[in-house]
């Protein structure tokens, strides 16, 4: 069996554990060459932080433990597909392999709103169940003209 | 001048904060029953942490004030356009309003990833930048018919 089934197999394995032990239905599992580093299971509810997703968990984890904010050199296993929130996490990450069992619409089957988030993310800010406001006369721009002009600055 | 406002340019000011102290340009606020329960600027590169930016930070510790996943009656107020990560964990937190200085595009002259990110992630993972790789024989749907036979859970 190759790597690629055999951590994603843990990565179920994990969401599994996640409901014996009060944490949601979610696993994932970071690898580098050929290593597992980092697995989690979602604690949103176990720790009261909805940005605590199973896949999340898992890239701070493994960004902690090679002290860089870059995995360009890891693969990310999850049991389901990850959110738009963790799919974000990963493109940010630099990660450029992910490998998943189930998908958002398994996810939403089993009561979650990732197909919902999807499809928000996708309209305009205007056209979506959240409000959101703009105010352009409040300083945004001002701020990156002074991060354009630092120097030294790491790119990330 | 309304709380929106005053709300944002703290947003904004943090923003600026960041740039001084090795952050990030991008600071964020989180107010219930009109006071700011939370702060946060940027603080990727500061903490080795990719998923450290100012909405995912002010989300956790505002939810971790509340002791609660559910930020429901809060508003969210930001320097930018929440990018697809942190706009995710908006809708996990529940928050109904988003209030924001710049957006994508102000991002992306800046040098961020934002906008590239909006625009892979309404593609098919087929078609991604990140190789996707669903391999559906590995369990991932036993989880959640076990999830969904759990009694007593806390949905999220």
């Amino acid at each position: 069996m190759g790597n690629d089934k055999l951590f994603l197999l843990r990565a179920v394995e994990i969401a599994g554990n996640g409901i014996q032990n009060g944490g949601g239905p979610f696993g994932a599992v970071v690898s580098k060459d050929g290593k597992i580093i980092s697995e989690a299971y979602n604690r949103v509810v176990l720790t009261s932080d909805p940005t605590a997703h199973a896949e999340i968990l898992a890239i701070r984890q493994a960004a902690s433990f090679l002290k860089s904010h870059d995995l360009g050199d890891c693969t990310l296993y999850s049991s389901c597909e990850p959110c738009p929130m963790c799919l974000g996490a990963i493109y940010w990450a630099g990660i450029k392999k992910v490998v998943y069992s189930c998908d958002r619409t398994d996810a939403e089957g089993a009561g979650f709103s990732d197909k919902l988030i999807y499809e928000e993310i996708m309209l305009d800010p205007a056209n979506r169940k959240i409000t959101f406001l703009r105010m352009t006369d409040t300083g945004g721009k001002e701020v990156f003209r002074k991060w354009d002009e630092l120097e030294n600055k790491i790119p990330y």
